[in-house]
């Protein structure tokens, strides 16, 4: 069986547990407060270009963005969201939890607009009783979305330029950041992203590691007593060391960036192959997601070799079902789910 | 430097590495939902003697604390802690983060006297203006405690004959519950504790484990939905496989009994000969924990081959100190730190 | 000026304050333990013709709501209201400050459809991956609408039905539920409410009291411990008897029912007359508000004379305008308005 | 019955209601709003010396020091108070469902020692483990205090001097605030409370008004958005007016103070009395409380003509009682239970 299931199906990268390997039963300070963790920020610092970004290393998405909304929400206000942002859709919640309302904008392909952002600002702004509706204050994105597409630099730019204007944090969802990166080449780095966002997120859980989120914060000031709520929140992992001992490994020598330009490329060759077979994508993602329509029948035929997930029903025959591409996949076993899923494309197109 | 720091400051004991390593690339379904995690659970429910109970695998301490108070308690009630409780003192609030205030009651050498917290429910119920003021609805015991003492059989069947007659659940902490087992022998097995608690806890990381928690319902009928909660509170690993992994890897075949056996052997000839050397012991800690009255100097001395914690400043001139002993302290460490430790202490007794 | 602004511009009914200003120096038992408010329960019992429900009263709405839902939903459920539902869109995110999700539904003129809160129930229900989403725990429907329209009893069976079928609560905001009793006529009634709700509130500030809203639960059972949570949450009254005495002097001569009666009585006289005067209503609201399309010009030239609010600007040159009718109002004041707003219509249509 | 139970068992002074009478059906822009309430705050402003403070009504007591918690902490901060403060024991954990611990320190006749408040916050500043621990981010009085003693100016001083040093807010609840300015005479006004606290609250419940505090920032950048927070906690009175009503009849022409004046005379009378006769008061206390012990027969014989508190029951035979004067009390009633009290207090030193 070869897995497209998601990207978190795997264990470590085998740097990671070569390194854990050799760390282990070193005795290390606990709650992140060891030297290996200051040298693994020190790397992630480097490599944004920001010397003094005050850097949190913590166990799960979830937690890292509902520990966020919480740190950076005052009771009265929530965040905005796209519809199908993780927070308003698959976090049960958490936002909520912490006593904050999720404020939906429609979704463009997982995306949001940043007009559509400015507007939703100005109209709380310019409400006569405001004070009856929830403030919002944070602006949330995921990038890559949770349907593979991307945002460039020209749109954060938009975006931070709609949040400055309302005094109101950009807050980028960066659980796939590796994808993002690889997908968007020239057109948005990591120096980009602490440069046009408040707060980010560096996911290594889906790109190598056995778990753990950087929480990034390019301006130490607006990070002042984070620590307090981490530990709070039950985020403060014992043996910290375990999280710095993970980044280190990969930002060390690039190996995120290319763990993810491999699965990145990957998935290209693979949306590039079906396209070409005659298979019909639901959306155009340029990231280790593929999102293909098909039959059940087809479906049900690949998954004698294959496992991947059902995503959802649109209208019409078809469903719509999610392949992801993770750090463990090779070629030939891309080569391989095209060859079968070309075949039964192929017939299908012949029979109508 | 050899480290008394405490009992999480090395990883994993190798054969969870080796478990690790093992399973590493293959496919897992995420979320705990595997199949390794299921065995591991079998494993945990054949030890404490309930077929049925329900297991979740949570990565800390904290996390897991907190969970399970926002879980059993209503709103408008509170959790009963001894003073010295790790909720009242050291999660930073995290119980009452989750609206619920923490009830403290005298601590007597870190555990709570059964008859006193009778005589607390007794009297919120008899209370005529009880509506407003909290109510209990959870009694809260670590074991071992804070201090390293040890709740036995009796102790535990008088507190669930209490947490009964008021309706309440008796929750225990175990985050160092090995430690408790091995100190305990027979007064204490992990069916008591499956008998005369409503739910607790069996820790992972300071007995071997990179991380990770259990949290056990005896009665599956009252942890209906938590996973929900799980999820929400960001304590649902992705690759929840890791916690069941290593679980399994310390229940096969009774590693974890063995691993707190032998720190806690080594804790008693530890004690033992600090007291046949004429030092002076805080507390009677029968658990992998022994704290020591030093002086300054004497600690400064000791300070240069041995990493341990400054605890607490009683009336007088000495200090306390606390050892603590993990799985991977060895006899031979705990001999040299004996000698050294005695020379000092021979020294101090002559001059006085 | 005349004011059709709202039903909560003017003070109480004259009986209110007669009461209040017979009973104000006696000296009564606080926190609405007293004689009054148990006599106020008892004609509203009797009212519904629930011997046994549990009646709470508080201050305000908001409050009301939010208590209602922290006390109905676990932490990792959410409340299911129409988009345009008050606890959706003007109470600050008083409900997600509680720590739950609105799950918002489609509006149908203000309305739940039963089919589709059954959707909803059952889509989460077989949801595979439910647990990382919020669940359903209660339905929230306002009665009459936040656009004046009215549930009859055919709908609320259905509703119950479906909330039955998936154990969730059905919990109706009676704010104004005198004016949906009076729209309603036989197709509701106060027993029928009691029988087909779970809980449900009877408005008392936008029916001829100072403040005050009660909080009914027809079955008891599902009301224990509510008084904590009510002082908890800073919803109990120290002088709690002057909630009885207001609801006493509106139950126990059926005034209640007469003011909304009246009210609907004359905004049906105003809805009425302006139909005929040829002018357009943005929708049939058969309570005390009547919601007209009228152009700025229009609109300014009546606030000379009448207050009232701006609703909202859809897509056309006119805006929509709420003129709600208090118990304050007269029929001569009625007229005054359908007189001035008949000549600017006419005016407009000859243009036209 | 003469009622000594509280200072809330009657309705309000004839003067509130003379004014609510006549403004009753003037229709009135509703959520304070109004031109009532702004001369209301504009009066309350200069009898405090402070032209720019930010005032805001709120109906209740447990209600406006949770919301001023809810506004003034970060998630991880709690609020030092004396063990006996309401907070802490009879609002039913209200602060800690914000999410906020109470930090209680010893009480001393219901007054925190600045030196201990001060140690407190140096305590925790020195932690090494701080952020394992909960943040003290408020100073809570109350003033007068739960058992009726005063903090004078000197004591307010000092408490600030710690606050600012460690920049926290110093919050006096003044739920009875008139009679501490009563008692204290010279040794503290109004104006001394606006410069020495950085919130305060005025009481109107318990000193002739049917229901009503004012929450005030002396700085009103301290104050931004509070309205949010006010609404969103069901704290915002639909017709709130009706607050602004009443503290305008009391703040107008000093009604407040004189009725304050005239119940701490009327308590000093009693207890100076009682004191004559040879009876034992539990605590010194200046304002309109009086702690008096009495053995049971006492009590019950006391009974037969009046209401008041039982109180609590030290060691010892006798019990304390408690008599609250409120505004309605007359001078004939003093005299008459003085007679009474003497006369039980009288035959039983007799017979000692």
């Amino acid at each position: 069986m070869i897995s497209f299931l998601n990207d978190y199906s795997e264990g470590a990268h085998p740097a990671v547990l070569r390194a854990l390997e050799k760390h282990n039963l070193v005795p290390t300070v606990g709650y992140g407060e060891d030297e290996i963790t200051r040298e693994a920020k020190e790397l992630l610092r480097r490599a944004m270009g920001k010397e003094d970004a005050e850097i949190h290393f913590l166990v799960g998405g979830t937690q890292t963005n509902s520990a966020a909304a919480a740190f950076l929400l005052r009771p009265w206000e929530g965040v905005i969201s796209a519809e199908t942002g993780h927070i308003a859709q698959h976090e049960t919640g958490a936002v909520e939890a912490a006593g904050h309302k999720v404020l939906t904008l429609p979704s463009h392909a997982g995306k949001l607009r940043p007009g559509e952002v400015r507007a939703a600002l100005l109209s709380h702004r310019e409400n006569e009783i405001r004070e009856h509706t929830v403030k919002p204050g944070m602006i949330y994105i995921s990038n890559p979305t949770e349907l593979g597409t991307v945002y460039d630099r020209e749109e954060l730019r938009a975006l931070k330029e709609a949040a400055e204007e309302f005094r109101v944090p950009l807050y980028l969802d960066g659980a796939r950041l590796g994808s993002a990166l690889a997908a968007a080449g020239d057109r948005l780095t990591l120096r980009d992203i602490a440069r046009y966002t408040d707060v980010f997120t560096v996911g290594g859980t889906k790109n190598g590691m056995l778990f753990g989120e950087a929480l990034v914060f390019p301006d130490p000031e607006k990070a002042r007593e984070f620590r307090y709520l981490e530990k709070q929140r039950g985020a403060m992992l014992a043996k910290g060391w375990l999280l710095g001992l993970q980044f280190k490994a990969l930002f060390e020598d690039g190996l995120y960036f290319r763990l993810a330009e491999e699965a990145v490329g990957l998935a290209r060759r693979l949306s590039d192959g079906l396209r070409k077979a005659g298979a019909e994508l639901y959306v155009e993602s340029p990231t280790n997601q593929v999102f293909v329509l098909l039959s059940e029948e087809e479906a049900a035929c690949l998954r004698e070799k294959y496992a991947f997930e059902f995503w959802e029903k649109p209208d019409g025959e078809k469903s719509v079902y999610r392949f992801v591409v993770s750090f463990a996949r090779t070629g030939e076993e891309i080569d391989s789910l095209l060859r079968d899923a070309g075949d039964l494309i192929e017939k299908r197109n012949k029979r109508s």
